[in-house]
């Protein structure tokens, strides 16, 4: 997606340790009419798709969710960090490690909003090591819920994450692919569609 | 707001110690179409301030003041949780006491992107006893912006907070108050709207 990268460009950062910041219009502060763009382009990508629910994990991911979802006119469900004292016993649960944080943590989902008639699409902000993702297609198996697709808005592509999810077939499509990144330097891949 | 009580009576479940659960649509499984009528009507009840940006704390905040700011055309800032390594060092910040989790946390906003020049509408899921509401309020006192309002979906009527917000003048809005709950007893406060 075009208008994505020059959006990166413009208004992204790039820092020591392959860490781009997004802040400005992404996860911190959220330029609203944008990410309605990019909700656009996601339905246009997974048109084909039955999907009738959207899975994302918190914090960051969410707000896209939820304004993607309003293409697929679909509800969203976030996956939660942590146990939380308002949750049911009754869980999918997952250990996931974080790139960002350095530290291992369980997400979980309540059974009631993750179930064998679901058609599920996975949003998220970033993929870089996958982990985030890779534990959410996790808790989807466990429920016995079908994947659709992930739908991710940046991708580092010079981290494994994608690169595995492709190799097992998953439809992945990703609105901005980084091949490399250094100081003010960023290289994105070509689309394919 | 009538139709958010009805879903709540039809949707939530109290349980023992004062929670209400309304994961079903709100703050784990969001239901998006009925988000969107709840951005409407926090349109309509601040239509007379000059509100240029939203404030949220993650995680649950998030998706709602998504959604809600398509109805004011401006973006989303949402405070973070604890240290981030993405952050910049600098950050307006200060401490919040949790009534769910029961522990203490940092908040924190980066001085990009909350100034003086800021006219602020706090959105939120719940108010309770007000200590997230308050933390963004002092973490907008420091910034020198202006608070414009603050926007509850489901305010506790019976704890401390909406009525601490209002004796100091605060432009609150809840669109369903709780005066008491107990087992599936719902009571909630008359609209004066």
């Amino acid at each position: 997606m075009k208008a994505l990268e020059e959006k990166i460009r413009r208004e992204g950062q790039v820092r020591p340790g392959n860490i781009l910041k997004v802040d400005a219009f992404l996860n911190h502060q959220m330029d609203i009419a944008f990410i309605n763009e990019m909700g656009k382009e996601f339905r246009r990508l997974f048109s084909d798709r039955p999907i009738n629910k959207i899975l994302t994990i918190e914090a960051s991911g969410i707000g896209i969710a939820c304004i993607v979802a309003q293409y697929f006119q679909v509800p969203v469900v976030f996956a939660k960090k942590s146990q939380s004292v308002n949750l049911d016993g009754s869980i999918y649960t997952t250990k996931v490690a974080s790139f960002t944080h350095k530290k291992v943590y369980d997400i979980l989902v309540s059974k009631k909003f993750l179930g064998p008639e679901d058609h599920i699409l996975i949003i998220d902000d970033f993929l870089a090591n996958g982990c985030a993702v890779e534990g959410l297609i996790q808790l989807i198996g466990e429920s016995g819920a079908t994947l659709e697709g992930v739908g991710i808005c940046i991708e580092k592509g010079f981290q494994k994450g994608g690169r595995e999810l492709r190799k097992r077939g998953i439809n992945l499509h990703s609105l901005a692919i980084i091949d490399s990144m250094s100081d003010n330097d960023l290289v994105f891949r070509e689309e394919d569609v």
